[in-house]
């Protein structure tokens, strides 16, 4: 185990994230992710670009009255000086304003591709994986364990 | 990144406190607060001194049958060679002894300042900001993108 | 604060004993765990050695469509050279493939021996206390703030 600095600092990142996305503080993941990132989630397909990511998180995020994103179990793997794999698991908790409407909770696994750039490791790929979400609806998800990175 | 034997001993101080309050070790918070801490939630108001939060967790906590602090997402960032601010997530889950009265889950921020005092980091100031609690209730709370540190 | 490496090095094994359950690659265990390793939790009893403990999860993974393991709070008290004692906290999700079946959640905490072995951080003995189980159900289940390690 080495190369603790780099995963300290991937860590990090991943907590920048969840922060620009609960404190609806979007423009930060410019911090996070390359120019050319591609984010991908269940429901959002596949965004190119980090300017289709804001984009896509202005759109989405402000109709929640809150969200948190828990984010556990982070585990990296470096492929080069500059290059690594990252899985991390997160528990993203969403309150709507409506007090009727129960809050919805995706439990779910990040699979990204980080990249040292410019002395900063940034996301160059994320994908979002459903384990699960509440509360339980139709529809079928892919099951992590059967869509593993 | 660097600073990561500090970074290592902050954690753990973070998570003793979460220890100390579900294991009711009430007297443990004496080793993660400074004597004239201040600890403040949206219930208690401003506490002074770790007397006082010694004594207002001895009347809250036993009310509980079980407690857990999950602690996630943990942000240092050093200020000096003995100072740092941090955030963290927790999600605190209370349950009662009455089987009929639904468990409570506070999904919260700590945002804290510590201090390396005779080589022990400890927290000068925590701050408990709620993203929301379970079972949804009347009230206005502060959203913590609202009340960024 | 020191031996960052060993810390790393065992919070990813205990990152890998999630993923070989949530992921139902159960023979993942075998790299976690020593050949004569015990595993016990309030429902498993006393299992000893790692044929039992894959043996287990085998028969009893499968009845959910999915599960995830979220740890953290991560404790580790080193006692020697190649030995260390661990607590963590884990708020395990299982959910059932029948729709009706409410998802069931173990508030729990793992308190493990860990033992350097060929170079490797392996489990030698992990006992999971629950703090309480959702929905919550009758019988009683020794609260782990008096069943301290």
């Amino acid at each position: 185990m080495d190369r603790l600095e780099d995963r300290a600092a991937i860590t990090d990142q991943m907590f920048r994230y969840a922060r620009a996305t609960d404190w609806l503080e979007i423009d930060n993941h410019r911090l996070v992710f390359v120019d050319d990132a591609v984010f991908a989630t269940p429901h959002s397909g596949d965004l190119h670009g980090i300017d289709a990511v804001v984009e896509y998180m202005n759109r989405v995020l402000p109709q929640f009255e809150a969200t948190q994103h828990h984010i556990s179990n982070i585990w990296i793997e470096f492929d080069g000086a500059e290059s690594a794999k990252a899985v991390s698991y997160v528990r993203a908790w969403h309150r709507y304003p409506d007090p009727k409407k129960p809050d919805m909770i995706l439990w779910g696994e990040y699979h990204d591709r980080w990249a040292l750039v410019d002395g900063t490791w940034r996301i160059t790929e994320r994908r979002v994986l459903e384990a699960g979400i509440e509360p339980r609806r139709e529809g079928g998800v892919p099951n992590p364990r059967r869509a593993r990175a």
